[in-house]
């Protein structure tokens, strides 16, 4: 199986809190690495976690709050001076080319490397990524200001060759990716054999959906049905549910719910308010209402 | 005497390199914190490092290359959410205003205090602060962008008062400011006694320059002389001074040359390549030139 793993680089929300960095996140698809938001910081957490960072072509930005996009322009000017070549494409909402671009001019800097622009919208989700293993989508988030949580969906795998049943069958391996993408098989004499004779069922695609910042709606679960792994923000614990609420904001309570709505496999629940200094509190919180719920420890991987 | 000191926040050039950050450093004069620059990650250094950063009111950007700055907007926002009342004052070329408003209209903030921005030019020294004890000047720099050095000029002290001849000469306590002017004093009988009979020589005035960055040139010593301590960029060694040059940097002998020339006190050398793992070598190249020499190491405190 094809490795598909999240790796958290930042677990604060707002500022930073003594060792909590800013939201930061990297998704390896099978050695591919996307990142997700990119707070203050997260070049060093990349460096300081010995991440192979040139190879991120595919940049993902939720939205325009400081904490989840300041360490961007760091980073492609990094990308810069160690001399990249690729592309690199940038996802977020319209603002933020201009942004790095105003930068980029004080600096008189013109990229060593091209970066490609992709407007995000939050009124409906969108595919902004897809190649034949996997579809990135951004989806409609509750939040101050426009943003968009993000679905990385694995895509339906080819079904595996049963060997045995098909030197049984004689099927010969010319027809072998026929099998795998489900057809039957006819053989020379004009009888067919059913492809269920002949392959076993793959895996079942997965999914990690990405729900940072928002406050509780229950349209939200409906976006993110059957997710393996969901990561969603848990700011604040129930007792500051109106401050949340407010600051349209998640509780843990709130970001268990979308997990039991949504039938993920798994919680893990991140960007903590600076006020909580141990957030086991926050975790008993959300296991109360989702058992399956981990708190999002920078440095650490999580399997999809 | 009053403290008069240089905290080093960050020591790499460029881009973060291992545990080097990029440049920051705080000027402490007797409990007043003034910043100068702000690369990214200086806020975590501030936080690491325990400074009362709230007491920052003045900070200094020498110029737009990222490294230089890019932290600037995350600490901006952070005396936001921590709800700063007292004004901010951000020195910096003109570009820099229009950078930071752009950044908090993505994210909708209006500043809970106020921003003055001050702008400074490259081709004149020229006054930003000052009040009754310390001026701050900035003064061209030769790089590749705009750039200004910092001198933070500690200005003339009062005499001190010599309790033993005021009491001989039975000057009263209300004639002290006038001795400490520098005044004679006038007896009851119309005699003068002479100040420098009634006062003692105050320390002389310190000084501290900030040099980055910048290739060598002479003049650079002239608008700097006498300072007690220089902060001067060695981003590179001397078997590197035609890439110096071209990127318009010092080598850690230029540096070493300009505090020689200025007759500085001593001298930091900082804003290091990534490219040195081992800093000593470049300690060595600036003492052969000038023994007063002292790597800027992060965290360390430095008395002008």
């Amino acid at each position: 199986m094809r490795d598909f793993s999240v790796t958290i680089l930042g677990s604060s929300a707002a500022l930073p809190y003594k060792n909590r960095n800013l939201t930061s996140q990297i998704v390896n698809y099978a050695g591919r690495l996307f990142l997700i938001d990119c707070g203050e910081g997260t070049q060093m957490q990349l460096m300081k976690l010995k991440v192979k960072f040139m190879r991120i072509h595919h940049i993902f930005i939720s939205h325009l709050h400081g904490d989840h996009f300041y360490g961007l322009i760091g980073l492609v000017s990094t990308f810069h001076l160690l001399g990249r070549k690729e592309d690199l494409h940038i996802y977020g909402p319209p603002m933020l080319e201009q942004i790095l671009t105003l930068q980029l001019e004080a600096s008189l800097t013109i990229l060593v490397y091209k970066v490609v622009y992709h407007q995000t919208n939050d009124f409906s989700a969108e595919i902004l990524f897809e190649d034949e293993k996997i579809s990135i989508a951004s989806f409609p988030m509750s939040h101050r200001i426009p943003t968009t949580g993000f679905l990385f969906a694995e895509k339906q795998h080819p079904r595996h060759i049963n060997l045995e049943a098909t030197e049984k069958y004689k099927v010969p391996y010319i027809s072998f990716n026929d099998l795998k993408a489900g057809n039957d098989f006819l053989k020379d004499d004009g009888t067919v054999v059913k492809n269920n004779l002949l392959t076993i069922e793959p895996e079942p695609p997965r999914s990690f959906a990405f729900c940072s910042d928002t406050v509780y709606h229950n349209e939200l679960a409906g976006r993110i049905q059957g997710c393996n792994l969901l990561y969603h923000e848990a700011t604040f614990m129930s007792d500051m549910a109106e401050v949340a609420k407010a600051k349209m904001h998640s509780t843990s309570a709130e970001a268990a719910t979308v997990a039991r709505q949504s039938g993920a496999g798994k919680l893990l629940i991140g960007h903590f308010s600076a006020r909580y200094d141990n957030l086991l509190p926050l975790l008993e919180e959300a296991r109360s209402v989702f058992p399956e719920t981990y708190l999002a420890e920078e440095g650490k991987t999580y399997q999809v």
